[in-house]
């Protein structure tokens, strides 16, 4: 991970894990839809603040991605938001395409059959 | 944390991080709002699935953390999905009250001012 120039008034809020990484929640805007979670650095969060394209760090293969690059399935930014411990982002965007390498439009495809309350 | 009584057909299809957690994206389920990100073990996930609370292990405190059992905030359980990856859950809920110990709804509470694409 290089270095970075993210707002440091933002920088200051973030609580990241020990990897240096926080997740990120990626939301359809209009229709809610949870789409994915993935990861940001600094840097990735800086791309995706300023850039309007979602960009996360790779934790397997060790590099920025940005999402959309290869598959074309690109994730426009509409907002950004951290939560109140400062260890979690909360993404809105418009999706291309399926969000989910599997061509699933999510990627929570496993149902695990919760009892319902 | 404890042994637990999780199903091993769920068990083996869950890849924790070095803590033995994975991140849970709770989602009200009629709304789409997502209302905050939690941690589960194999023991708070096994109990989110047969009780139809959410359970989360906290990370600061180092143990099991039924939600709204102190603030009456309670999450019922709709629905339980893995992701693609096996790295992390959808919870889908019925939230009691406000979701966040700060009193807002949800937890994202800080707009990082994204240029919108």
């Amino acid at each position: 991970m290089s270095s970075t120039a993210l707002d440091p008034d933002i920088a200051t809020q973030l609580k990241r894990d020990a990897a240096g990484l926080v997740p990120a929640v990626i939301q359809q805007h209009d229709t809610g839809e949870v789409l994915m979670v993935g990861w940001m650095d600094d840097e990735a969060l800086h791309r995706t603040l300023t850039t309007g394209r979602v960009t996360f760090w790779s934790r397997s293969r060790a590099e920025y991605w940005r999402k959309g690059d290869t598959s074309g399935h690109v994730q426009h930014v509409k907002s950004v938001a951290l939560d109140c411990d400062g260890d979690t982002l909360l993404v809105r965007v418009d999706q291309v395409g399926p969000a989910c390498h599997t061509g699933a439009h999510n990627c929570f495809v496993t149902d695990l059959g919760a009892v319902s309350a």
